[in-house]
């Protein structure tokens, strides 16, 4: 059974999910977007997931035609008619996608393209690195400046990211791009936020030219209720490679732990003891041990 | 009649053309292209075209799966198709798109996408700028950064353009975007090069931060035999304020004549002498009188 | 009756006051100076705007003849002479104007010219702003470096901001110009501090790049004894649009909700709730209502 | 015999010329100028500077409210007024000054405060200095962006100036400043270009960050006439320290020879050969003997 | 008694210790080290100074061949081996020095060239300076940026501090250098962390772009106990110059007060009241007045 | 035979030749050098080379208690000292090494450690470089600026160069870094200048931040004699990868063709015809074939 999309008001396959190549999301970048992932086929945080949307969308100046409450009634919409889909134990992603529409031709208004997306989430891959810890290299291709497009945006115009990505695998095939800012700054990885542990605190970097997570905020909220001090402060690689523990962390696979950055090992153990811990309150609050969830969704034949 | 498009090997309506949801080009903006036009329907400087989008694949490591040879065959192809559509006196822009291929699941081998276009020139609105001189502001949006992902390849993450034409429009609904780079120094407009014309000169931005212009190439050659001075300079809003004549050179309109730059206007007449010769040199090369194909066409009932 | 100001210890009408061409002041910039208010005709805080001046002063090594207290002395004459001036309900701000003197010939000692000034306040613009929201655009123009001038300096070098207000009122002829530092940061408008209000916390930029305002050092102090979280980030054009609320401050009109930036509205609601509870703590604390007596001055006759 | 000087239409005595307070040309450096010399009491190069100026206004959009035909004609007349108080063989510095005006009260139209100044030049200080060499130290305190105010137009914001002044007095006293720009390149002293003559060509720094020096431009077609070879470049401090010579070249002095550059001697003799034969022929075309003129006059009782 | 340092497994007298001229430590500056200093013959917090330089050797991928723990029971060792030629109240200061090697001339290994020190420390000039206070200039060479070298690394590639202390002593023989860093800020002396006091609270530079000083650690340790607040933030020259309090703190003299920075004087009194309760209160964890130690050294017979 | 160096006057073996580890040169990276190399025995631009020590030593105000006429003599002399030594066929780099001298205690002068080497080249890997083409790699360690330290001075402190080397040889363990500059342009390589060739003209970037190459400097003037256009031009990644032919250039082996950049294949083969002619250039005027050499070299037993 594949899944079925929403494609401005049509449920399509999504093998078969095409859009124009006027569209100007696809020939300019007009686009945002955003993903949600379900625990036990419930969609998490979404409202924190439109919210952001929202952000993305008045930055644009994109009108999607829909308010956010019809957005995710929509999403909620697309879950509930995949859910025959879903394998037992399985989750998936959600993600809404905007473009600004095709190119008009002479008087024709312009509207927007939006669909609703499920994904299936690579469980394969995080259900080793949960326990090896993932590697990260920090390449010289940089993140954009809010000069140019606002990092804090969730779009896709990641040439940036291909680049970066070409880079990294040629020193370690395993590896994600951790990017720096214009500045110098450790910013983020294609599609995850970074952060470290140095001292028992949990240290961000700010949101100056990086997305503002809804896993990192979760993070954060966790490590409150843990009484784990947090701050966000300028991280270099000096910091990424002298930390205690470093982790990943975004709406797919919630966090990961780093083992390697730059072909040096990070920490004494992979995962540290305050990633563990952060990763046992967090399967707690979605209901599901997440680690468990993805080596058995490994193990699943195909 | 509408124009056939190629794509992967077929021909499909221009309107018709889509591209799978999935295909990196879209999701990741993982995509580089490359623009010609005809005169009298003859394609211009195919061969300076298809070079410089390879260059754009090398830079991207995107292997399209076909030489120069083929894709210029394909090209020249497209146009012989699309022969019996043009109107008299009409050209048309010609356009190679190269996405990296959709996302593999599992084994999967990824393949480029393809397409060849066909694409109307927009004289209804050069023939007026022709005459009255483009308009253009500058925006506080940025060019991106070599850093990021080199200006002098030609792709579609265009999110910094969009952005830099809603400011623009806000102050001038008729003007173009005139980008700075990250040094503050003039780039590009959205898919044109611009240069002053100060002292008698020609003058340029360097490539640093701006495409490579096969038009910019054409304007400088036409400068030489013209026994014009051409220099490359960074230029910054002052010169441009203060130019005696600015213009705007790209493959559909070859160049416009700039008249007013953030409200001030340019120079003492528009188009300038300078302008004038640069415009009359070039349509002895290409055949035809550009300014007058545009009123023609201008005119021509829709 | 025209208000009266000291002028190197000598009192003169308000529109007769001048200064000699060959003053460094006019000359070089060389000139730092600092305004307060009264409320009731009370000057308000003086020593911390007499205490920043001074800090100007020491930062360019003016000199300026005279003690802290002797220009605390100074200014307080300079209100009450002019008290018979002030109408029933007004108000108006003191300013003390230091340059480093007229540019000595030969072995002639250099003196400062110190000038202490009444100036009226712009009831009639503020009255219509605090209940619709000022307007903020933010130009290419940028703040200056502190490698350059240190923007926590009140000086009169200000081309900078006559660009950005040039290029704002092209914009939206009502909009005040909100300036990014050299990292394309948020710093502060012209003459105002700016800052967000976002999940209930009030936020600021740092002083690298903006004056350390005493208005705003009252909204901090208001803050906290509100209960209002503070705290101090690096802005974006991002976070301005997304904010909850955003807000101007500034000594003549003490603070002014801001309702739309870059033509994107702020918040749902302008005043906001949190401009509101400081907006009225504020007036308890002058002892009058800020915005009653802004409609009553704008509506007296003038 | 005191200097006239024109002040909106009216002649005043140099000493007593003096400007409104609520100028904006005081209160916000809202102001442009541009100075000429004279040569046995003709001025050079007039219509240069007279261009230059309008270049300033338009970059700021001030309107001086006259053309540059009558701007010239009253510089013109200044001179012709102070004729009789020119000494035996004596020169002086003509200066235009335009501001914006005084701020508006209501509805009252702005209107440009213009004046076209006499100032003697300093001959006693460059009569030494041709001869032994100026020295330049380069502060930290750094020149504008044109990100911020173009350094190409004539102003008189220039704490920056006033600070690196202060800070080159400290090494040096008899020191003159020279700035680098925000990139760290050599940009200009404090109402002077600076080149360096390296390999026998003169090299300059672009005007990126520079003013657009009438002077520098004499040198340069000096430089062409004597065919010493010229080029554009950007210079650090070492291009600086390294030189075979270095000169500093303003409108009152043409051009002093540097002899000493942050503690480091500059060259083997000072003035050398290149600066020597500029000088010459310098004098040669405006009809005097440039370091005699200085000499006499510094012999001159005051 | 000459003090005897460990070199590679052996002693050796201090003044006879030297060095390959092919070690890759002279010839690259691949080279990294730390400095403790003892209180009564007792070392200091050797374990943070032992962790700090194993951060150093992560980031470059040295491998000195020693744990951690070998490297402080060396440390140990030769404290103790010197202990008979420490004079009567006098302390010195312990470093290890770590090169990567020689370069290898074919299949060799290369091995770490490791050494441990015993130097004096400079009383003589530190005790005059905790009573009348530090000069400080702030140079125009700037602090290496962690795109280049992490400043948070210990090394001896210092010829930005030189350049920086051959400038300084041009404006003031008796100043250190206090750097900034690319950006504009203050950054740290040559071999010290710098902090301000503002308010009563106590503020220090982030490590962006200075060395994490074990010294500052205690600073702001006894900060806490002492119930000072402290603070992290960015510095500007304008902070320094109008800081109630400044202080240079470093390992061999703890903490010196500020008197002056680039001539300006800074606070009221020097040493400042929070300076003398950090002070009074660093004296006693160490176990002896640190003043009246410098004082009595200095006063000994060399 | 061991080859002996000069160091402050004695001659000792090559191996022995040791420094005091408190010289500031090792301390403080407070030194520079320069290499020649010989063509037969005899030493190739050697005042050249003489000169630009003189240069680096002016910059850091070191004064090495020699002339340049001195320092050519000895090292005159030293290549004679050693011509015993030399392998029939072979030839050695000569290299002039300059520090301010050990740290004084109390009174004593500082005196300069200056010394003259003689170190083999390294024909073997060379050899076959000239035919396969050197392989570069991009790193993200980035250039010294002009603001720390200049690159045009030729020194020790190679952190950064060693930091790019380790992130080089994890890509690519047989490729050069070549090193791009703080605004992310190419810069040199470790000890070589580095230009493309493009259109058939020999593109060098400035000298802003390289070194001033005497190689280079050679590779000019023969691309004149060979009627080669050159210009200096600010290089980006996308140059190198889309670059007709790629070189470094420097001392040991004169030029070397770059086959590969980050993993691109450069040009169509290598070496490319441009860089053949130059070659072949260079063997003449040196008086001996360039790769012959090499290759007879790299086959001689060791």
């Amino acid at each position: 059974m594949e899944y079925q999309i929403w494609l401005n008001g049509e449920y399509v396959a999504r093998s078969e999910a095409k859009i124009g190549m006027m569209d100007r999301g696809f020939r300019l970048g007009d686009v945002v977007f955003d993903t949600s992932r379900t625990f036990n086929g419930r969609i998490y945080r979404l409202n924190d997931h439109i919210d952001r949307l929202y952000r993305s969308l008045k930055y644009l100046r994109i009108d999607p035609g829909m308010t956010k409450a019809e957005m995710a009634s929509v999403t909620q919409q697309v879950v509930e008619r995949n859910e025959p889909a879903r394998h037992q134990g399985d989750d998936y992603m959600v993600t809404q996608i905007v473009t600004r529409g095709a190119f008009r031709s002479g008087a024709e208004e312009m509207s927007p393209t939006v669909s609703v997306w499920i994904d299936p989430i690579d469980f394969k891959t995080y259900s080793r690195l949960y326990r090896e810890g993932a590697h990260v290299v920090i390449p010289k291709a940089r993140a954009y400046s809010p000069m140019q497009v606002d990092p804090k945006i969730k779009h896709f115009n990641r040439l940036n990211f291909v680049l970066a990505e070409l880079e990294v695998k040629d020193i370690d095939p395993d590896a994600f791009p951790l990017l720096l800012d214009m500045d110098g700054n450790v910013s983020e990885s294609s599609g995850a936020n970074f952060c470290i542990v140095s001292d028992g605190a949990l240290i961000t970097p700010g949101d100056d030219a990086t997305l503002q997570g809804v896993s990192q905020a979760t993070l954060l909220e966790l490590a409150e209720q843990l009484e784990i001090p947090t701050s966000v402060e300028r991280i270099q690689p000096y910091d990424v490679y002298n930390a205690d523990e470093a982790l990943l962390c975004t709406t797919p696979y919630c966090l990961l732990p780093v083992g390697r950055a730059d072909n040096r090992e990070i920490g004494d153990e992979v995962p540290g003891p305050v990633t563990q811990r952060l990763l046992a309150a967090w399967s707690e609050i979605v209901g599901l041990d997440i680690v468990d969830q993805a080596d058995s969704m490994a193990a699943a034949p195909a």
